[in-house]
């Protein structure tokens, strides 16, 4: 985990690995070393995932492992953690017997959507529902397609089709809580019964640019102080809902922007989540309604993912897989989306989660001792061993 | 002003004409053609002023002029119409007998401060009072200092010293309104009797980034709900004041600014004025306790320039000179900054103020008809007619 840290290491002591840039290059690359050496057949699908294989009887095939790619100044763990941990479970396997079905870790890529408005892009591609127009619709903040930061490092957007798997009978993935439960319950490990359902939309709010001198307070129309009760009613109405409902302002840019001109226009990011289908639609209609009784909004919406449930036979077996190693285990949601939402559409997956501590994420602050990670390992490794052999 | 208004124009029909830039060299070479044309000396000095000089029998000088450089999506008359309205009544004064002083119309610049925190550059250094720190203090935001902006250009800043004026006995400086009061008053001119107070400020508000997803509304610590608290109680205070007092945030940032990230730290501008000094004290006191009253702030204070009254002889000339001419006119102070109140430090100083339709300024909808300009450049020029023959 320290060696891949130092691919995309910022100098605020936090993690910017993008999405088909140097420094993801270089961390796959490094992966893909550690994988071959694992003794797994190491390959690259169109996208950029990349598979580790232990060759199964079967044709069939347990997937395991996590995505690459960091948010800006992420941590350590979101992520990275769900790979190395597969491929220590992989190379303690290995040494057995070979397995009845193929055992697979995989680096997924663009998870976050930190480069491009394009989540979950690795394990899309793999269930084959990334939309034909994306390549050249998706672009970075430097304005460069998501097609070209591709053929720059030599993947070919045309061949995304070719990314489809049909031969996975189960996904498992090991990653950190991101959030306080865990920790604040004592328990080693959580067993993920749902992902939380995401909304995303930029907020555009309008006003008139006026010199900040000369126009009377009373004559103004302040786009961002509306913008700044929109920011306000956002929070609010995501507490008043109760948890676990969350919203949050990310982002936030005025124009002309400048210190002495009255605010002509301001843009901000929603992001909305609630584990449960209807109750989702609600608290979106709900942080809309309370901005838009503030001042006219324009919405762009970014991302609908619906709440997630995960595999239930999957979920009977981590449990039995816990008691058996006599570990402490819970049934907890996500509220945080991963690969595994994606993947759940097109064959089972689980999911395992291991304490952050003080449910710091998103930060070079996301921590968790090497100690509380083991457990999560070990119940990783009975799964795929339970399900490949 | 329409040629002028060719050199920074923008694709949204506004100004970006920023100091030490080729967009502001292309405007300044233009000026220097039409004072070469109106049969003017011309001349720069150290800091890149342009002036043009109609020679006098004495040695004393009667200044006019305003400044190139416009607010980022500023107008086309904020500044410009001061340096053509002096060419304008030069070229007329001209045509007669020498005058007794000179006559001297300036092109000042970075008067706006829009690319350096450097406001009243210019005519700072004509006063004499830019620190011999500020040439390698001050960056823009590309992180270059004003001295190699200026380098880059053919300026020295060592020789800014050699900028200083101490033949100047008068400057008078036409200038828009940029406020609603003469519109609305049906006033044809106004002659200025103080420039506002101004303090400038960015304030730094530190929360805590963590995951959107998975950290509980009640667990966070989100600097933009802070700041966006700020942003409203900013303006409040600013209304609770009272007229003329004003409060304005134009700018705000926050990190690390991801969709997915609960803000981490926001920044964001103040500005304040009033054009009392004991009332502009107690306006800022009121502003920033307001926002010290949500959460912690430090404060980075950009700038604090005290109100500064014009000169009370000037006054009376200008009062005359209007009464003459049949001109109605009223006194009211400027909301707005200008280099008048640096100039007004070391000689006597006067301003006259056309009508902004709307009172809109720093905006491309800054506009006044030409028979609302008529009656000021008349007045500018029986004034000057009057101080230098």
């Amino acid at each position: 985990m320290r060696e891949l840290a130092q691919f995309g290491a910022n100098a605020a002591g936090g993690m910017d690995r993008f999405v088909y840039t140097p420094a993801w290059q270089a961390a796959r690359d490094q992966v893909g070393r550690w994988m071959a050496e694992a003794g797994l057949e190491v390959r690259s699908d169109a996208a950029g995932n990349l598979f580790g294989r232990l060759a199964g009887v079967s044709d069939r095939t347990i997937l395991t492992g996590s995505h690459l790619d960091t948010v800006p100044n992420g941590g350590r763990l979101d992520g990275a953690l769900g790979i190395i941990a597969g491929l220590v479970a992989l190379d303690a396997l290995r040494e057995g017997r070979r397995p009845r079905k193929s055992l697979e870790v995989v680096a997924t890529c663009e998870e976050e959507g930190s480069r491009f408005a394009a989540n979950f892009w690795g394990a899309r591609a793999i269930v084959g529902v990334a939309a034909s127009d994306e390549p050249d619709k998706l672009m970075d903040a430097d304005g460069i397609t998501i097609r070209q930061a591709m053929a720059d490092v030599g993947f070919a957007a045309d061949d995304l089709p070719s990314a489809k798997r049909r031969d996975v009978d189960a996904f498992v993935e090991l990653h950190i809580e991101q959030g306080p439960v865990l920790e604040q319950a004592h328990v080693a490990v959580g067993i993920v019964t749902a992902i939380t359902g995401q909304y995303r939309a930029q907020a555009t709010v309008d006003g008139r640019p006026d010199h900040a001198g000369t126009t009377p307070m009373a004559s103004r129309s302040d786009a961002l102080l509306a913008a700044a009760r929109m920011v306000q009613a956002v929070n609010q109405a995501a507490f008043d809902f109760g948890p676990p409902a969350v919203a949050t302002v990310g982002c936030v840019a005025v124009t002309p922007g400048a210190i002495n001109v009255v605010p002509g226009q301001a843009t901000f990011t929603l992001d909305v989540r609630h584990p449960d289908p209807a109750e989702l639609t609600r608290l979106v209609n709900a942080v809309r309604g309370a901005c838009e009784l503030i001042a006219p909004v324009i919405w762009h919406e970014l991302m609908y993912e619906p709440p997630q449930p995960l595999d239930q036979d999957l979920d009977r077996i981590l449990g039995e897989c816990a008691s058996g190693l006599a570990l402490r285990a819970m049934r907890l949601h996500s509220g945080a989306g991963h690969d595994a939402q994606i993947f759940a559409r097109a064959f089972p997956t689980a999911m395992i989660f291991v304490p952050s501590q003080q449910g710091r994420s998103h930060s070079p602050l996301e921590f968790t001792a090497t100690e509380d990670i083991v457990p999560g390992v070990r119940l990783l490794a009975a799964a795929l061993q339970r399900l490949a052999y």
